[in-house]
C-alpha cells in the first residue's frame, strides 16, 4: 500500500482527492496537513467524510515533513506551494503539486505572471507537467509533477491534435471558457456569495487570466510553434464543470462535404481526433451533431470533446469536471502512471 | 414630494427599497447613509442602479442626522439600529426601522433574545409593529415603525385568522419555514458561499431562532391568548422567497366534507380566510387544491395563502418575497399608510 | 460473477444503479430492458455512460424474460411493474422491484391508494420490504424485494427508534419533507420544466401523498402500534437529495437539561439513536447542534440524522440522496444482503 | 388609453409583457388570444397575475380579429405568426410581432432558414425591424414591426458601433452567446427538464442557429458591408439573461496604451461606444475593468456593454434580459416610439 499525504487538506480539490483515494485499492491516506493550528478532524471540516475518514489534520506552519509517506499531494495556493515542495523532495517523497508553481518550464514567465521570485529553481526545472495525454512517459520517471489547471486541461486537450498536425493558425485562436463556482475556491468572498453567482453569468479577467500563459506555454512546447490564444473565462451558476468553446482557423480552405484540395471536412477533423486519442482512457469523442454537456463529465475523470467544421472555422468544444480531470482526478491519474498502477484505478 | 433617506444603503433590502422608491410617484430619495467612510456611489455598490440612481453614500459614523428628509428607512442590523433611530425621531423625522429593535412591546423579551440592553426605552414603547393587515390604524398615526421580519410576516399572516377566531389550539403549532439565501444578508460567509448553498437544503437554528419569540409575541398580543409555536427555518437554494408550511390542531373535530357539529370543512376554513382578508390588497387566497409557489410572489408585495383541512389538522401554507413583503415592499406599504398615499402606490 | 438485468433502464434511478454496479466487483450487467422498440444503446440515452456501458437496450413489450440472469432490478412505474415481476420469479430469477407494487403487506391498502387491482397476489404476500436497517434477516432469504420509496426511507429511519421505544405519541407526528426534482422522474412535464422549478419552492399533494400510507403501514407493522402521520412533501430547486423534518410529541414531559422524572433530554434521545443505529453502516448521527445537509449525503448511500429536544417536542431531521439510499443505492445494499456480499460493497 | 391585445398570451414573453403593460399609464389590455379552445383566465395560466389581470383568453383558431383594439402584440411562433398578422393590418390595427416572420427584408433568406414559403409578401416588405437604437425613425411611422430576437439584440448592440465606423473586419467575428433557459420557451421537453439543465452548460445548434442569418442580415443592411459571424449559443442554468462575448479583429494594429498610428486604445473604443450610445436610454456602458453581469440587467430593459482591447483583438461583452430587452421590454419600447409616448414609459 502506498502511503500518501495531502498538504492543504481543506481545499475543495482535497475533498475530491480524498473521496477518490478512499476508493483506490493501492493507497492509504496517512497524513493530512493544514495551515491552521487547531487540528480539526477532516470530517469536521467536510461532514460528508464522516465515518469514512476521521483523521485529524496536522499543522504545517513549522514545515515539518511527515515521516512515512511515499507521496505528497500539495493543494496549497500558488507562491505558497513552492515553499513546501522542496522539503518533501529532499526527503525522497514524491510530490504532485496542484498549484501553478511547477507548471512552467520557463521561470521568468512564471515570475512575470505570479509577480514573485520563484523559490525553487531546481524544482521548476525538473518538474513534469502532469497531463498524461501529452507527457505520459516523462510522468513515469519523475519525482515532481506540476498538476495542470482546470481551464488549461480542457483547452489543451481541445487544441493539441489540430496544432500538432499544423492544420490551423497557432496565433488565431479564441477560447471562450465557462466554469462552475467551485473553481473559485472555498474562501467566502463577494464573488462566491450565493446571491451574487446564482441567476447570473459574467466574464472575468478579460484580457489577463493567468491560465492563458500556461496554455500557450505548454502548447508551444508540445507542438513546436509559438501558440497565442485569446482566452476569456466566465463564471456559470453551477457547482462544478468546465466547458471550453474553442474557435480556430484552418490554414487551408475548408469545405463541408464537397472535398477540395487540402480542405478539411467534418469527418477529417473528427477522424483526426479519434485517432489522436484512440488509446486514451479518459478522452471521449462525441459523434457528429452531439455536443459535450458538463453534466456528463462531472463526478468523472473524463474529458468529452466534439469538433465541428463551419464555413470558415473549426470549432472544438471540450468539457471536464474542474475538480476531477481538472484537478484531483488528474492527480490520481498521474499517481497511477508514476507508480505503475493501472491508469484508471480508482477513477471509474 | 416626500424626501426620504435610507440608512444602511448597501443591504440587499436597501437595493430592493431603492428600486421601489424610484417608481413611486410621490417620493424622492435624497439621502443614502452607510457605515463606511469611502463615499461610494450607490450604483458602484449595485451596478443594477447605474443611470437610475447615481447618488453618493454618506458616512453615518458620526451620527449626524441629514437635514431635509421627511422619512428615514433604517436598514441597519439589530442592536445597531437603536443607536440611530432616536436621533431621527428627535429631529421630527419619521422612521421605518427594518431591524428587530422596535418590533417588541416587551423590552425584557427583546433583551433576553438579543442579549443586550435596549438603548431606546421610549422608542420601543411607542413604536408600532408595521404589519398593515393587523395594525393599519396605529400605523396611520405613528412616527416610528418596527418593520416586521420576513419569516414573521409569512407566519403571522398564515395563522392570524384561525387564532383570532379561537378555532385552534394556540400552543400546538408547527411552523416549518423555508427561505432563499438573500435572507442571510450580503456578507460573504461560509454559509452564504455558492457551493455550500447550491444543491443543498438544510435546517438551521433548530429550537432557537430569533423570529420565533417575535411571532409568538405579536400573535399573543393580537389574538389575546398565549401563543406558542415550534418554528424550524430551512435554507433553500434560491435567491429569494419564503414558504411557510404551518400545521395547527382544531379545537373541535374536523370533517372533510360531511358537516358535523362544530366541525370545520375545507370550505369553512377557506371561507374564513377569504373573509378575513377580503379587503387586503396584498393577500391572495389560493383556490382549493392550489398551493402557493414562491415564484408567483417573488418580485411582488403579495402574500399567497392556501388552507387545507386534513383528517386531524389544518395546514396553512403562505408564500412571500422575503425582500419585499418580508422587508422593503412592506416598508413602502407602511409608508403609504403613514403618509396617506394609496396603499398600493409603487407596489404593483 | 452475479449476472444482473435492469428492466426500465432509462429511468434516472437506473442510471445511478448502472454507475454503482459498474464499480461492484461481484456483478456484471448483462441485460437492459426498456418499454420502447428502437433498441438504443444505453450510452445514447445517457451519454455519461459512454465507454463505460455501451450495451443495447432490449424491448420488453412482449414480456419475454431474459435468459442467463440471476437477479433483475425492475425500475418500472407502479401498476406496470407487477405485470413483469411474476414472470421473473417463475423462472427462478430473484427480483428487486423499485415500484410501490411490492411494498405493502396489505393488498387492500395498496389497491385503495393505487386505484387498481393488484395483479400478483402471491408476490405481494411474500415480498420483503427492502429496508435493511429494519428487515435485514428477512431480506437474506427472500427472492422478491419491494425496494422502499425515497420519502419513506428518510421518514422511517427518522422515526423508528422513538416509536420502537414507545416514547412518543404514534398519532401526533408531522413530517415536512423536501425533495430535489429528480424525484419527479425523467418525463418532461410542466412541473419538471426548468423555469417552473428553478427559484421556486412549493408544497404538493397536500393531504394525500402516496408515500404517506406506505410510511404508516411499515411503521405500524414494525413498531406494533397504529402509526398515523401528517405528511407534506415539497419540491426544492436542486437535482437530488431529500430532507425530512419530523416533529413528534413525547409521551412524558421533556426537560432540556434539568433532569425530571421520566423526562427526555437531548442526550437521552441522541444516545437512543446512537445505540439503535450503532451497527448500521449507512446511518450516521450528527453531533449535538449539527444538522444534516443534503449535500453531505448526495452521491452516497448514507442517511444522516440529527435529533433535537425542544420545550414540548422532539425534532428529528434526516437526509438522504433520493436516487441512492432512496432508490438505487438501497437496492444494491439489498442485493448485497441477499447474495451474502459485504453490505457496503460498491457503495463507498 | 391605448387598447392592446396579446395574441399568444400563454408564452413566457407574454407574461412579462402583461406585467409591463399593467404598469404602463397609457395602455389598457383588452384582449388576450390563445391557440386553445378552453378559454382559461390568464391568471389560471400564470397565478402570478391573480388579482392583477383575471381576463379570460379568447380562442383564435377561427382567426377572427378582435374589435376595438389599437395595437396587437403577436407572440406566436415563427411560420404561424404570418398567418395572423395580415388580418390585423387589414383592419387597421398596428402590429408588433415577436416571431422571426417580419425580421427579414429578404424573403428568400427567410424562406431558406425557416424552410417554408412566406405567407405575407407585402408584410415582410414593409415591416420595420424593431430595434429603436438603429431604426427609431422608421419605427415612428410604421404599422408593422418585426420585434428582434434576444440573441440578435445583444449581438447587434455589441457590434454596431465598431462596424459602423469600419474599424474591424466584418467577416472575422466570433460571437459566443450564453442564454438562460426561458429562451427555450414554455413547452416541456427533454431539453427544458430541470435535471437536464441544472448543473450543466452546453453549446447547441453549433454552426447553424437561426439567429445567425438575422444578425448578419441586419448588420449588413445597417453598416453597408457584408457582415459574417461565427455564432455559437450556449444554454446556462438560470431562468433569464443573455450574455454575448464578441471577439473582433481591428483593421489596423492595436496598442493598449502606447498610441500608434491608427491604433486603437481601450479608451478609443470605450469613447466610441460612449458617443454612439450617448442618447440611448437603455444602453449602459461599463467603466474600464468592469464587465456586464446578467443579474444587473434581468428584470430591466437595459443592455449593459463593456469593451476591452487586447493584444490582437477587441472584445465586446453585452448583457440583456432575454425576456425584456430581448422580447417584451423591447416591444413596449417600440410601442412607446410608435405612439409617441415617452420611450421609457412603463420600463423603469
Amino acid at each position: 500500500m502506498l502511503k500518501v499525504g495531502i498538504i492543504g487538506a481543506t481545499a475543495y480539490t482535497s475533498l475530491e482527492l480524498i473521496k477518490i483515494l478512499l476508493r483506490h485499492p493501492e493507497v492509504k491516506i496517512t497524513y493530512l496537513g493544514v495551515r491552521r493550528t487547531d487540528r480539526p478532524k477532516i470530517s469536521d471540516i467536510f461532514p460528508a467524510l464522516k465515518n469514512l475518514l476521521d483523521l485529524p489534520c496536522e499543522t504545517i506552519e513549522q514545515k515539518e515533513v511527515p515521516e512515512n509517506i511515499d507521496l505528497a499531494f500539495i493543494t496549497l495556493p500558488p507562491t505558497i506551494s513552492m515553499q513546501y515542495v522542496p522539503l518533501f523532495i529532499q526527503k525522497g517523497i514524491k510530490v504532485i503539486d496542484f498549484s501553478a508553481d511547477y507548471r512552467f518550464r520557463d521561470k521568468a514567465l512564471y515570475e512575470r505572471w505570479y509577480k514573485t521570485q520563484h523559490a525553487d529553481s531546481k524544482g521548476i526545472e525538473t518538474a513534469v507537467y502532469g497531463l498524461p495525454e501529452l507527457f505520459r512517459e516523462e510522468i513515469k520517471s519523475t519525482a515532481l509533477i506540476g498538476n495542470p489547471g482546470c481551464y488549461t486541461t480542457a483547452t489543451i486537450l481541445a487544441l493539441v491534435p489540430l496544432l500538432t498536425k499544423g492544420l490551423v493558425f497557432p496565433d488565431d485562436i479564441v477560447v471562450d471558457a465557462k466554469s462552475g463556482v467551485s473553481g473559485r475556491g472555498r474562501e467566502p468572498r463577494e464573488d462566491t456569495h450565493y446571491c451574487e453567482c446564482n441567476e447570473n453569468i459574467e466574464a472575468y479577467s478579460v484580457g489577463g487570466h493567468r491560465h492563458s500563459p500556461e496554455i500557450e506555454h505548454i502548447l508551444s512546447i508540445k507542438t513546436k510553434q509559438k501558440v497565442s490564444i485569446q482566452f476569456v473565462p466566465h463564471l456559470v451558476p453551477m457547482n462544478r464543470g468546465i466547458l471550453c468553446t474553442v474557435y480556430v482557423k484552418p490554414k487551408h480552405g475548408i469545405t463541408t462535404g464537397k472535398a477540395g484540395y487540402l480542405a478539411l471536412s467534418d469527418n477529417d477533423v473528427h477522424g483526426l481526433y479519434k485517432e489522436f486519442y484512440s488509446k486514451e482512457p479518459f478522452v471521449r469523442l462525441k459523434e457528429s451533431n452531439e455536443t459535450p454537456k458538463t453534466k456528463d463529465v462531472t463526478y468523472t475523470n473524463f474529458c468529452d470533446i466534439a469538433t465541428k467544421v463551419t464555413e470558415n472555422r473549426i470549432i472544438v468544444i471540450s468539457a471536464i469536471d474542474n475538480l476531477l480531470k481538472g484537478a484531483a482526478g488528474q492527480a490520481v491519474q498521474n499517481m497511477n502512471v508514476m507508480f505503475g498502477f493501472d491508469e484508471k484505478m480508482g477513477l471509474l
